[in-house]
């Protein structure tokens, strides 16, 4: 793996939006991921020159966030075929290069379904072309279809940020978790609506759950608002009900990793508690997800599994032992919030509000 | 200083109720502290046979929770006699270096009320001796004393455990902080209420937040349990609601730092959070603590200030940088839950329940 070091992270506030992956070059060129990782101690990046390291990349995390991993695959394919290109292969063999490498990548992690939506897209494509279609053109068309996706998945997220800034009450705003650049070819979901009503003139405090169990509020979302130039204030998770009621939190805004179609969401753990919180305190609660979110085929919340995780994730914070050994631990990744908890979800579509079945069936309804 | 090893904490499960400080030996004795720093991974103690090394473990929390760290301040009185006794000084000499001492001891920090009360009790028992004491007597005395303190705080956690067990619904129960034996010279407040349901025979989940920022409940309540060779979940704060949801809690107990007269209680960050939760989800909230922590000279927890403690706790958990250094942090030490949301105050005395302004009144006019 060949790391691309772009300098460190800490004070650097070049005000530009990070990106999670960008493709340097023309067809033959390479993926550059930003490995999270190793945030925000080391901004660097990693050149994918083969897909292996493009594999590697997706499997240990350095690469996440449903849609970034989906983007990532799809540049990906392009990789395979800069690969076939400079071995020389004839059409044929090229062609069947990216084939067999395509079904390694769409399982670099098997549970995330934008990884393979994305890269069936890109091969859908690729049967449209003539069998005797040179490598340098095959990699040229699969490099638009990355680009493609990546475009507009950054249209998604500018128009959940539009919609969004639109509804987000005065005042201070809590978030957790990431759902930002890090996360997205764009710039986020709930993160987004932050960062679009900031860009919009407008003024507020940020404050960002560290959100355990892997810290990805202090380590990614404070990272990129820090990168932003935005201020930003980092909390222990249980502090938010102090913070709330200390009258320093206005609203609540989080992202989702699936919502139904009562509109119960399953996201980060934590979410559901701040849920209950924000209720307590007449706080708005606030779901930002683009619409491939919603899963219909599911009504009520109880109905999605929670998935647990390893207990050193609980144990070891940061890989440091925390908890002694013989003690158990409770690690659910997720938790779920039940629709009469949520006072809206912005789509790209604009937004939900009140969160019922009816609302949501209209607003998937619309086209796009 | 000087570390005494006494084996690996992990897997070690005596069985026995850990101790957070002990006199080894008679009045030419010395001081045994549990370096609570090195807890979970490595269980060592501070050997004390000298004063400067007693007030270093008090200063850098070696030992820490009010009532042990006033038993450790009358022990360390006994250090001082000892000393005396070993140089061989006179009668007034030796005197006068306990005086002396006592007053370095009492200020190791400033803001412990029960470290200077603890002294003092032992000094007012020292001024009741004849000028010509020999230095041997004044350290037995003085070792009495502090044995006494020692005993009185093991009642005070006993009679906390009793009328609590008694009161403990049925069901799993989950605590924040640490309020064990490492916290106290008996069985601890809130952890002594579980112990003691746990000792009589009843059987139930115990769930223990880590505890963030300092992790007290997965580096010190876990191991407290884990030493005793009860079983013991410890989860990240922020998954305490949905454990509440899934209806696997029953019950929440916790300490105290502050009770004011009308029943607001002021503990560590997380505890007001867990009790709005508990409320929501119909789940008996109680706190457990000597009466001692009722201030009653306060009516309103609107009224106690909320210590903000450094950023770094927030922002490098257990000494690694997690967010960035341009990032800010919240991070008040304390939260106040109102009384309206405390099903009953458990003190030595008894229950309180309904918690009233006149309940507490009419308890703590109870003769002990």
């Amino acid at each position: 793996m060949t790391h691309s070091d772009s300098g460190v992270a800490n004070g650097a506030n070049s005000g530009q939006v990070p990106q999670s992956l960008h493709w340097v070059g023309g067809e033959d060129g390479h993926l550059e991921i930003l490995d999270q990782t190793l945030l925000p101690g080391r901004r660097e990046h990693v050149v994918c020159r083969d897909v292996p390291t493009v594999i590697e990349a997706i499997r240990m995390l350095r690469v996440r966030g449903a849609p970034a991993i989906g983007i990532a695959g799809a540049y990906g394919l392009v990789v395979a075929a800069g690969e076939a290109l400079r071995a020389g292969l004839p059409p044929a063999a090229a062609r069947s290069h990216v084939l067999a490498q395509a079904e390694d990548i769409a399982t670099a992690r098997p549970t995330a379904v934008n990884l393979r939506w994305a890269v069936e897209r890109s091969l859908a494509v690729l049967s449209t072309l003539p069998a005797e279609t040179l490598p340098q053109i095959l990699a040229g068309v699969l490099l638009a279809e990355a680009r493609a996706i990546h475009d507009e998945d950054r249209h998604l997220c500018a128009e959940i940020g539009r919609h969004g800034a639109a509804v987000l009450p005065e005042g201070g705003v809590l978030t957790h978790c990431n759902t930002g650049a890090l996360a997205t070819g764009g710039d986020g979901t709930a993160l987004a609506v932050i960062t679009t009503a900031w860009a919009q003139g407008r003024r507020f405090e940020i404050f960002a759950d560290e959100t355990r169990q892997l810290l990805q509020g202090a380590r990614l979302t404070a990272w990129e608002l820090c990168e932003r130039g935005i201020p930003v204030t980092v909390l222990v998770d249980s502090a938010a009900a102090h913070l709330m009621k200390s009258g320093r939190v206005s609203s609540v805004i989080v992202g989702a990793d699936r919502i139904t179609a009562g509109g119960d969401v399953a996201n980060k753990i934590g979410t559901y508690g701040l849920a209950v919180l924000a209720e307590a305190h007449q706080i708005p609660f606030l779901v930002a997800a683009p619409s491939s979110t919603f899963d219909l085929s599911i009504v009520s919340g109880d109905d999605i599994p929670i998935e647990e995780r390893a207990a050193d994730e609980v144990k070891r914070p940061l890989g440091v032992q925390a908890a002694p050994e013989a003690a158990a631990a409770a690690n659910p990744a997720f938790d779920v919030t039940p629709a009469r908890l949520v006072r809206g979800i912005v789509t790209e579509h604009g937004v939900i509000a009140p969160v019922t079945r009816e609302t949501i069936a209209e607003m998937l309804s619309r086209q796009p």
